[in-house]
């Protein structure tokens, strides 16, 4: 039998080249299968296995050369090498970033924003990036940190958000914040939108146009003088003693960890607020303290950091400083400051840089650094790219407390340098040309036997590394002039209150980063973003006006925050289209009052039914979807309509339409199908002042064996008939909340019209089953009998059904108006309801996911920046989907220039944009068939696409068995395009027309009965 | 306003306690809202923030302070003071796991399993992880490697499977293989399930009575004991010079590393197959090789590793050796090899163990270690837990080519060990009472400037290290033993032939493990299966039999195994329950043979047409449902019937059935509503063989505006005359597959039975739109416009839909059978099906996902998996649920031994065993009302519960805004259960029984006509 022929269980599988001859259907079927139909005789089969389970016998041996021969452990140890300065990490991928942004728990009270210096929000930021809402991720994070990037570049987060994440001790460990944020403002970046000042901010006093100087153009500075800017200081100027702004990030840290470009692009925003920068200006050397105060700034943030190397360090000998005075001379010394210097004037490019750029130090042989900091390995790290053979580096302590992170240091130990633990730097030895040619250290061992294993001491036995260039790290001080003599605390601090950032010396002036201890490029940034405050404060009240007791610094903002989604909808006017439906998010009214404060537009409180047909719930009642991973938003629930009385809804809507005069507050209310009930009920809500009101003629369980909800919206005749005798009763818009438990939503819509309805709402829940354990039982059941019962699913399971019923309506019944509901829980699915003809959005299952505000924002975001973006012709030319970014955006070669849109259109001129691209298949063009290409680059060779069209499809995918490279064999294509929906790489396949002309396989020919247009050969498409 | 006074964007959020003062609904609103109804004035509201992407100020010493106290980073660092012998590394959590599984990309050609050293199909084993089918999973890895449990704790996966892994270089690095593999064996130890022999390995030649021996039972011994007795050797005898089996696993590798109660339950699967173990029998020592001549054993594998310490090193001087020597004198001396099987002995309780139990060497002070391997660093971190109070490994090499890998590595490095590298052991140093008091060493410095970067000599430079105790780890050898001559290569190698593990020196003696210089224990577990098809072929060709060429070794097999699945449906008996729907994967009759030779029963061909009414396809067609991580198994298609003629279809059927006469050949065949068509097409497949025939009528696109399809099936009368109409022309059972885009299925299944249907199929496709992009554009449309379609939505998205209306059929017209169909993917699917009614099972998206074999194994074993564990009362008794652990099987008390149930039930005896547990709301028991209770174990505070009660429920959980705790207040909560459908943590939440009695609440008291049985208060529940 075949299954023989097929077995896994022998080397072949291991050994084939799964060439089509192998692949032939095997030997007895072959002969008895091929004598009819074309289809059958040449069909292959493939090598996969078909009895799994059966031991593989295979010698150890074979596993080793395997093994060695086809390693996809990511090593590089080749930069010393090759000598490339690409950036250590590539960003990472859309689909990693997702993967990992729905790994966070978005917990509520999250400690990762705790434990940033800047407070970003992270649980949301990430969120936005689950939902693939670029901009609204960028936005927050950009919000609290104006150095987003960077920060996402360099952060030690084991030592900062990470450090607090409450799944660090789980199997995959803290969540990757720092290349999320990364990302994020990344792809904001490549949009090239501009920061500006909120509008809101005009008008302001005369001490708002106060002379602010700022002493340096590095991270602390620019976040000063962001938050100054946003505040809208119009008269803030920085002095940078550099060429171009950044700081260390543009000046110092190599370009592997801090790409130029990235850096100065956030200098470029900090210019957008209005920020007048002035290079080549150095404190000190160009002007001084006194310059700035006779020149009318009223106040000063030094942000100058720590510019002179340490020349020693704590606990050497008098010898070494000695010794270390004459390396001084020596060409092969050097100081890390000068080295990382001289190393980013050559390789970094860009900025206002004038000055001829310095060439790198030309290094060779055997380079050994001092120190095991950052900036140490940073040197190390260069050494090997600018021509060192070998890197040692030698540091005092042991690996039990090195000063650098695992961050910083694991990259380092990949990379190929050596580390000589234990090493007292004792002396320098020189040649006989003064150079040096060894350094001589005392062996510096753990002596004592106490716990703390710790503690180290000389031991008088010396060794010593020869070498042919020495660079010495052990940190910097402050300069050594007048100015800041009045203003230290020791050579490497500033006296400042740590509050405020305010020096002790001087009231006006503030100061941050390294020069005050900072340890972190964003410790620095925080400290600007402080002092901004602070400053704020001092200068407004010098000028008699007041601030409030509590910090309120501005957000981040751009144009696409200023995008118009303002609707309307049965003749009733939002400032935008989000609400919440009828549902537990809505069971009373401060709910919805604090939904209103968040800013979503209406509410459609909880069915509210004729007090004779109360209802009491069962418990529990709403349960999860059961999804592999715990992550997809989709519940399923046996809840029933509101337990409140009738009246509770008619007197709270009074008052909340108190509180709320311009939001809309949208009754909703069930009976059975008794004409008698519904005049009843709408009477006693008579008084009450909603907007409109929404029957609820779908709830899926419970309600309807009461000859309720779904049980009077599944006719159209009962539907027409409810919505008339309500129409009859009141001059209030009507909507009909629609049932998906009917084949034709566009009949029951039809029927809402016919009845008076001015909308209708599209969809309730569906009814369905949760899944139980295998044994039957539930984990969740309801009382004693732990039974459960159908009830009704929402959230993502439920859109793409909710979405074809409202494509359908809005094509077929055009006269009515839609609230689209289904599994709405990114502004990507709003913006597609629109697009499919809705014209406001109900949410529920986003909110039972996440808190109602975080949602908010990211729906908001989201819609505003997709409608900007699709009116960016610039961005939709360079692949951009919305918001999406084109897949392969990191090598797009013109850069996305700042562009404004003409006009991006309101949400009613979108309504409905889309729906042309919906057809019915017969009008579908079949003048191209498409076959799939695949991108080598991302491809992972994982053969499942093989899998899927020799299973599945048509078996012309060929896998070669053992380099794992997939190839299409077009011939035997269809276009199905399994393959593309197995792949496990976002876009790692796309279907491209087919070259060769295609005839669709009939197995044996059909009679002449077959309609001759679907026996033709279709030509390959021409453009 | 509200928001104002919630607002985020201060310290409030940070420092505020959260109290219920303070989550009282801000003050406007309290004041306004609480004159009407108890609820609204009671209800409070909560501090979560209402407005996002508003800067937070907060000095950064905050962050410091907060970072500090509030660290999550597992940290240990204290095993030295603590002294624990606990597994280093927890268990993965099941939900952990299942994450893990669903990234791996499940490779075709996986080159995980190439460069696993047992060749375990991993991607298998793990799709069964993802699906949570344990025994599947188990099963798959111990066919290959019979200590899959100790090889998924002690594998350096880096060096094997994960080093090949796909997806190593991406964000998230290669799967955690061996952390997957220990959890699923270790499950399936914890069910207590024997390993037997596979019943069809009967009535065998006297050749396989042949007496063997093997000498050890360490993992190569007992793998090629395992293997051996599986092929159904009777005689199979393991001798064992220690007290208990395992080898290093249990007598060697510290119990932190791997525990000893796993070690033994490996020893004990291989007694279950028959094979005796003698104790305390060492040879050379106890018997001669002579001696296992005599006494008839046909064959021998030595699995004896190296048994002696070596006393030297490569490159160390004769002073060296002369001190080293003078060492093994000191008390304080300790050779590796010797000290860790005394610890071992101390430590590790259990097994045959008759000797007294040898007490823990007592360390004080400070240890240094020499060597750098894996054993050196096990007796560094034993040494801690033994009294050392510092601990120092001294090394020749460098951090760049350190023989022990990360795995071993870098948690030595955390526990706080020092490591001096660089020092090359010149000698030791003795006090005068001959106790070692300093190792001294000569500092190994790398030398030369070539590009290798790694070579190292002696620069002269002597340092040495004070001591209190020495352990010398350099490797093992040989025993110098007479026997051992004749069998050498050197001193630590035996000389064999590595494609067969034979000697050279006798043709009956084979051997395996380290004596032959294998690296890792799965390295060695690969010696002894290799060894025993080469040791099954040596004696069989002594006994004149033949062996196969490619060897054929038996798996895995247990009672499970034995599990009958048979089914029946419509008088048609089937082998299992499992076949291919009328679909993509039944595209072709090849496709539908290779699933026959797969193992599925039977196959629904794809649909045929009437010639006249040939299709042919857009392309593409077939979308993949777009969810968060593209793992979701969730299709829409757009694909119409089979393109074949209706003639393929019959001459193939003829062929097909005679070629698999005994599996179940379904036709499918559509037609509009118009019986001659329906005469026709059964006229023209009369001498088709099929076993029945499925009516299409719900195709749901493209066929339907033909007047076919879901046209036919969405009205009850249609679907009776069109079954009428067949079942007149035919004496084959029909079924009619029914259409989910109808509300009753319940209905159109009762047309169907009165027009003479013997089964529904339950059920097609459901109509659904796949998410466009933003920009309204899709991915993948068709054609020249890239269009789309609405389309079948298929595969899990499906299901729960699916499952309701199976459920509706089975209680309403149980006349009919039912073929359950919509998004079965995993085995518990399967079950959950029968349990609802269906007697056969049609896969159809769970193929598209993933090749056939793959999928068919995990099915199969999973049922039979359930239905076994269903069975087990004593199982059920403690917690589990089919083959689902309880949650927190790591403690429970009792090991739950090997237990045969009385008898499992046949599939015919469990379809529809559960229908009672679905039953409709009204009939629901509301004695209890349940709230939930938090397990503090679980819980990651991540307050996700009290996010959604407070925005989604009812108010009714506090989290402390500094402590992140979550609290239930059991009287505001009325047991909805969002909190544990929002929970991220599987099981962290369950419903109780409230203790406080319940009324729900009104608002505002609702007026007499409420019914008075929901006005109750419902008191505590008493059991």
């Amino acid at each position: 039998m075949l299954s023989k022929v097929l077995r896994k269980g022998s080397n072949v599988l291991f050994k084939s080249n799964n060439t089509k001859a192998l692949r032939m259907f095997g030997a007895c079927n072959v002969n008895s299968l091929h004598k009819f139909g074309e289809e059958i005789e040449s069909k292959v089969m493939n090598m996969m296995q078909t009895q799994i389970s059966k031991p593989t016998l295979r010698p150890t041996k074979e596993r080793e050369a395997y093994s060695e021969a086809h390693d996809k452990t990511p090593h590089c140890n080749g930069c010393h090498k090759c000598g490339s300065w690409e950036r250590d990490i590539p960003l990472m991928t859309i689909q990693e970033a997702v993967r990992e942004a729905n790994r966070c728990l978005k917990c509520n009270d999250a400690p990762c924003q705790k434990g940033c210096s800047t407070s970003i929000d992270i649980k949301t930021f990430i969120y936005c990036i689950q939902n693939k809402n670029w901009y609204g991720a960028a936005k927050c994070i950009l919000s609290d940190n104006p150095l987003g990037l960077t920060c996402g570049q360099l952060c030690p987060i084991s030592e900062l958000c990470a450090r607090n994440c409450n799944v660090s001790h789980t199997e995959q460990g803290a969540i990757k914040i720092n290349r999320l944020q990364e990302l994020a403002v990344r792809i904001f970046k490549e949009m090239g939108v501009k920061q500006i000042r909120d509008p809101t901010r005009k008008n302001l006093p005369n001490s708002y146009k106060a002379p602010i100087a700022i002493i340096g153009a590095g991270p602390a500075s620019l976040s000063c003088a962001t938050f100054l800017g946003r505040m809208g200081y119009e008269n803030v100027h920085i002095f940078e003693k550099a060429s171009r702004g950044g700081g260390i990030t543009s000046n110092e840290i190599p370009q592997n960890r801090a790409p130029i470009e990235e850096a100065l692009w956030e200098v470029e925003m900090v210019e957008q607020l209005g920020v007048k920068i002035h290079y080549n200006k150095a404190l000190g050397r160009d002007f001084s303290l006194e310059d700035l105060k006779s020149q009318g700034f009223e106040s000063v943030f030094l942000g100058i950091g720590l510019s002179d190397p340490n020349t020693g360090v704590k606990g050497t000998s008098k010898e070494f400083a000695l010794s270390a005075e004459r390396a001084r001379q020596a060409s092969n010394f050097h100081y890390s400051k000068h080295f990382l210097t001289q190393v980013g004037s050559a390789i970094k490019k860009g900025g206002n840089q004038q000055e001829e750029l310095i060439d790198a130090p030309k290094l060779d042989g055997h380079v050994v650094v001092l120190g095991i900091g950052d900036t140490a390995l940073d040197c190390a790290r260069s050494a090997f790219r600018l021509g060192a053979k070998r890197v040692t580096v030698a540091f005092r302590r042991g690996f039990q407390d090195l000063r650098a992170n695992d961050e910083i240091f694991e990259p380092a130990r990949y990379e190929g340098i050596n580390f000589v633990a234990y090493a007292s730097p004792l002396e320098y030895e020189f040649d006989s040309n003064g150079q040096i040619k060894a350094v001589k250290f005392d062996k510096n061992l753990p002596q004592n036997n106490d716990n703390d294993n710790l503690k180290y001491k000389n031991t008088n036995q010396i060794f010593s590394l020869p070498c042919d260039h020495v660079v010495q790290s052990f940190g910097c001080v402050l300069p050594d002039e007048q100015w800041v003599q009045k203003l230290k605390k020791s050579d490497t601090l500033l006296d400042i209150n740590t509050d405020t950032q305010q020096t002790k010396a001087y009231e006006w002036m503030f100061v941050g980063g390294d020069a005050v201890g900072t340890k972190n490029l964003v410790d620095a940034v925080n400290d600007g973003k402080t002092a901004s405050w602070y400053m704020h404060k001092y200068i407004q009240e010098k000028h008699g006006q007041k601030v409030p007791e509590t910090p309120e610094l501005p957000g981040f903002y751009t144009e696409i925050d200023d995008v118009d989604i303002s609707t309307e909808i049965c003749g009733v006017k939002m400032e935008n289209p989000f609400g919440l439906a009828s549902a537990p998010p809505t069971t009373s009214y401060p709910m919805i009052a604090r939904s209103f404060d968040i800013g979503y537009d209406f509410a459609v409180v909880k069915t509210a039914v004729l007090d004779k047909d109360t209802v009491f719930n069962v418990s529990p009642r709403i349960f999860k979807v059961p999804d592999p991973l715990r992550q997809e938003c989709s519940y399923g629930n046996i809840e029933l309509v509101s337990e409140k009385s009738l009246k509770y809804w008619v007197e709270g809507a009074k008052q909340i339409k108190k509180d709320y005069p311009n939001k809309v507050l949208i009754g909703s209310l069930m009976a059975a199908y008794n004409q008698q009930d519904w005049i009843d009920i709408m009477h006693q809500v008579k008084d009450a002042p909603f907007d409109m009101i929404e029957l609820n003629l779908s709830c899926p369980h419970g309600m309807n064996e009461k000859g309720m909800g779904r049980a009077c919206g599944e006719d159209p005749d009962i539907v027409r008939d409810i919505t008339s005798w309500v129409t009859s009763q009141t001059k209030i818009p009507i909507i009909v909340k629609i049932t998906p438990n009917y084949g034709q939503a566009e009949i029951l819509a039809k029927a809402a019209y016919e009845g008076g309805a001015k909308a209708v709402t599209l969809t309730n829940t569906m009814p369905g089953l949760v899944d139980p354990y295998p044994d039957g039982e539930s984990f969740n059941g309801v009382g004693v009998e732990k039974n459960v019962a159908p009830g009704g699913s929402t959230g993502s399971i439920l859109r793409p059904f909710a979405m074809r019923k409202c494509v359908d309506v809005a094509k077929f019944v055009p006269e009515i108006d839609i609230f689209a509901s289904g599994g709405i829980i990114s502004g990507d699915h709003g913006i597609n309801y629109l697009h499919y003809g809705a014209k406001a959005l109900q949410i529920c299952s986003a909110v039972q996911n996440l808190d109602a505000a975080t949602v908010f924002y990211d729906l908001k975001t989201s819609l505003q920046a997709n409608m900007y973006a699709n009116s960016s012709q610039k961005l939709k030319k360079n692949g951009w989907k919305g918001q999406y970014p084109p897949y392969q955006f990191e090598k797009l070669k013109t850069p996305t220039s700042v562009e404004t849109p003409q006009k991006v259109p309101k949400i009613l001129e979108i309504v409905g944009a889309k729906l042309a691209k919906v057809s019915p298949i017969e009008k579908m063009s079949k003048e191209i068939i498409q076959v799939p290409e695949i991108s080598k680059d991302s491809c992972l060779e994982c053969g499942r696409c093989y899998v899927a069209c020799s299973d599945s499809g048509y078996q012309a995918i060929q896998f070669d068995g053992y380099n794992n490279v997939p190839r299409i064999i077009e011939e035997d294509c269809t276009g199905c395009a399994i393959c593309v929906a197995s792949c496990p790489v976002e876009n790692a396949i796309k279907m491209v027309p087919r070259k060769l002309p295609y005839t669709a396989s009939r197995g044996i020919p059909p009679s002449s009965d077959c309609p001759p247009e679907n026996l033709i050969t279709i030509p390959p498409y021409k453009f």
